[in-house]
């Protein structure tokens, strides 16, 4: 089996041409000629990552961010990304990277994570400018705002949440965009939902949000990690019977860490 | 005496000439020929501050975030930043802003937050293309990022921060720089800072920075307000003997709440 | 009954939409949730204007030239057009304005002003890049291009009109464009009209024209003046039965005098 | 003698170089090796003024406007201003064309329209962007508005004149920019200017004008025909002695006229 | 018959509107109600095509390149290419361009050059952004590489051409662009032609054909100057029985000289 | 010694700096903290080139052209040039360009041609915009062009030569670019050269030097491979006594051969 093979199945679901105008995605490093040994699945690639496929001896590594996003002048080993590029050119690893397109297909990030939020009625966001990125559905019932945070942070097993709002208002449509979703308030306040899920909400964000929509910050990390499940699944779903390792990255974790008050006081 | 005194007083400490090029200071809202009544202080103009400074009988606001970013196509009282300025003007209110002027002023949000952390050898970041933005600089001793954070946690009374790297590590050279200071992390790793202090960061950040730099995410709001003082001081010792109120906003705070598992369990 | 009911009346017969890119039309000042207490119906919104709305206790201005057409990065008293807008605002006065997609509406400006010079056959401007804006038609016999600027005078009140071309030549396919047209004159010509009628003509437009078609510039006021009773008129039928009073303006006129030699000399 | 030696000349008085970025000027049709048989000076070039030239045996036209100002794709007969060019070639006839080169030139368009206008003080417009266009100076003492009607009535020698402003109101600082000068209108208000001649304004420049500053429309051709005599006396000057012709244009008068009440009615 | 009657019988064949979007085409100069006298035919116009034509007394050129690519913003005699348009409208000739519609028209350029070499199953190429410029076909059986060598440069009369790649190959699957090809050696490498066939292939070119694809540069010339054949023959058939000469240009050959060893050691 | 050392000596040289805006110089590929073991000198780094420099045991390859002109979105083996990037990154080897700063620089590309073909008072060209790229000067008497063209064959060792114009007409002034200088034929006229010596002349260069100036068009590789050993030399004089090889590529050549009439007829 090729790695051109697991394009095809990835390009199925998710087809490279689905990902929005500034996107890079697709084949960014390796061949698509070489016989596949073993799928790593990741939300970055990084030494770390490289180094766990070397030692899988799995030379495909699926990635949700594209390492290339800028595109290069040059590959020089003491720059990151080039380092890490290089690394993967060394071990003679491919890397196959689906982002907005996966953000947007159907059983794809946002999606994962909508269910995993236990929305009914999901739809994606009706603004056509900016793609069907984020999902909004709606709860069982009307909680309390309090009782949705405390359930998000157990669905998502998340450490901590930043949010505003009133923690006794009830919620109930629920809209949310994994990654980096700080431009669609706007959108989701348009929608009428009670609170909008998403992460890396800059300043100004909070302040447009001002007492019109609650927002809640969950980790980009943790936003997007739900999917390697589902890449995994699909990929095991559709090559049933081929005996390749398909792996989620042990190496992998929230980039950073918190020091707070009460840990460390 | 006129609101323009007072400009003229703020124009010459941090002149409007010095914003960015993408940047809207200045007096944003209201007339400079109005008679002035009293001044509050604050990073953002919100209802809440409006409706401090209109019952506090002061006409005169200050921000540091300019309220007009994306320039405006309609005054619609339902929308977001109209809304505010709506109030402002309802009010009689002025609106002086001093954003990225102040970041790169002597004595202005960089500076103060470099003298807040006790750093020696201040001086702007040698980016030439951005600025003098940030403040690198360096600590009266090496000392251990674990020791560093609780340090600065307490400096600007923070309730937590997010960081990356090994907290064993040693620090000295600090870079740092008030606001969204993603785009500078390449300058931070450039100047051989041991850690960058900013905020607003992203996921891609984090990576960007990997073992090559220990980065701390101290709040947006945490980051800046350490100049609200700055400015109070500046006028008080500039209008001695005028007898004008000159405060520091009351209704202003971090506009997000942490829930985390120790508190929240 | 809401400002936004008098909207979506006026949406449906010139639909926002319509707008040509550059253009700004739709509520500017003001909310839609306001209740409606009179509409003052005028070309431009001047303080003049803004005051005789205040004076009538009609709370919406329906305007056709947008008051912000470069958007505002300030708001500031002593400037214009900042300065009408803050009258508005203090005063509750909402504005909406229907620019190019009014002039290019069935039964909007050009054709109101199409049938004001009683052409027959009248047919849009076959250009589609500029959209429909203009209106060519025929005279119901050809006249002297001498008897047509008398009877346009007449038909429009204009107290004095600039053309060019020989006065005796015979006139019977005339083009027109409600407001600056200049750039329309191409067009004109390639449609074979024998006169154009527009206004605001730039010294090059005359040149252009040379002896190739006529033009007859008639003021920018009084090309669009006509559609204030197209307005009134929609409205007076959609709103029948509504104790709302819709008036034309009265504080609106040319807003520039002839100074000549007859007069003064 | 060679036209190359004339553009020698009227180069070193208005340099090519100083027209603005957008502008077309030099030598626009023709070739500076061609021996001079006589020199035409006219406002622009058009059939009947290359008719002239011709007529004149002057192969030398020079211009204000330039006749290319979109660059041409094509030189069709059919078409404007190709039709003009290919009459020029026909005849052997070049094309030296001076614009905004012109208007900043000391002794220039603007001040020698200043100049008629009897104004002392005469500086450039303080507008670093738009170069120094317009001229700003003063009246030998404070006159009525309609005195100073009257007056520039009489030194240009204008049929009509279009204004805005009150009549008794008292005039002492002008400023003025030949041709189009609709741009500059906050820049004399910004100057304090009492009252701003000049030409094509359009019916948003009246609005902005409002109470604000005094506006008079001279026609275009007016405010500039006045520098006709400027070039020849310039060139008479500095060919003293050369048995050349050199003429102003009889066939050139003001591209439109007026029709009105009194003469008509 | 007038030149306009040409125009349109072109216009069918290799519509004005199919050039790409550069592409200037057209009646470039000259007028189409003129009197139609004669036809010269030719790649380019130069000042001995001109020449050829008035002393042919054909009073229409009609080339493949226009003269115009970079619009002109003067007209001088002493500069290229205005010198030659000058001289065509000095001597009453009219220019008509078909350029990149000519290529892509069937019957045009690429499709006579493709059957010129005898190709079967011609194809445009698969490439949707820039148009089917370029055409690919199979020969009727493999040959090597130098034999098709041999034969391209019978069959298009060729002094020399330029290649890389092992003579000895096999050549089946042969792509082709007349003119200046480049840009399309990746299209054509996609599509998994042996050889490309193009002209004016610069040093890069070469670099990334490399070992990967066969490049034959014979000159821009002889890869067009097939297609002057078929106008000729088109306008033949549709002007049969008007008395007017059609003609290929004479003057008209290889811009440049080969200087080489054998003939001139 | 480190690979930096080099980089040192080639940047005081011809800074990077000094390169036009769109080129991309300095260290391509590898890393400058990597000990230097030889140094391969080259006009392009193709596989035979990187393999070469393996062989040698040079880690350092320091071309003329940028490997990278289009910036890299992926590093896939199976697309050009990625698959030579990888080649050297998996052999550790580093790639250094100076291409339009080598071409500018004092001794650099243009002014070693200009030596090579002997002429005197060596000029830059004096065309600001374009940067020094070209040289003028002037042989030490006039010679016929036939004699012209058989002096420079034999200084460059060029198995043939493309040329236009009369070959008895006689040459002093020699303009060359070396590369491809298709763009500067305009200021070559302008400065009065009787030929211009360039390379990748395209079919719209010849027609327009037409009879106004004599172009010779040498091979692009020929052009510049003269620098090598300029290269080599100003690394062996500051290298001196350094004991590492320093070698011009053997596995280089110009890319293509002539077929012509008379060796394959």
């Amino acid at each position: 089996m090729k790695i051109s093979n697991v394009m095809e199945i990835l390009n199925e679901w998710a087809p490279e041409s689905d990902a929005l105008e500034w996107d890079n995605v697709g084949l960014l490093v390796g061949s698509e000629e070489d016989e596949l040994t073993g799928i790593l699945v990741a939300l970055d690639v990084t030494a770390a990552i490289a180094n766990e496929a070397k030692e899988l001896g799995s030379n495909l590594i699926i990635s949700h961010h594209p390492i290339i996003f800028n595109p290069l002048y040059s590959l020089r080993r003491d720059e990151y990304p080039a380092s890490v590029i290089v690394q993967l050119i060394k071990n003679d690893l491919s890397l196959y990277t689906m982002h907005t397109n996966l953000d947007i297909a159907e059983g794809g990030v946002n999606e994962t994570l909508a269910k995993r939020l236990n929305l009914k009625q999901i739809k994606p966001f009706s603004d056509a400018e900016l793609g069907s990125l984020g999902r909004v559905g709606e709860l069982q019932s009307e909680v309390r705002f309090d009782d949705f945070l405390k359930e998000l942070k157990s669905a998502l097993d998340v450490e901590s949440l930043i949010y505003n709002g009133d923690t006794s208002q009830l919620i109930r449509k629920v809209a949310l965009c994994s990654g980096a979703g700080g431009s669609f308030i706007k959108s989701a306040i348009n929608m009428n939902a009670d609170v909008f899920v998403s992460s890396d909400f800059k300043h100004s964000n909070w302040l447009e949000a001002g007492d019109r929509i609650a927002l809640v910050n969950v980790g980009h990390f943790e936003s997007e990690e739900v999917v390697l499940d589902s890449i995994i699944d699909k990929l095991g779903r559709r090559m049933d019977g081929v005996d390749i390792s398909i792996r989620k990255a042990k190496s992998e974790s929230k980039p950073y860490k918190l020091y707070n008050s009460v840990k460390n006081g």
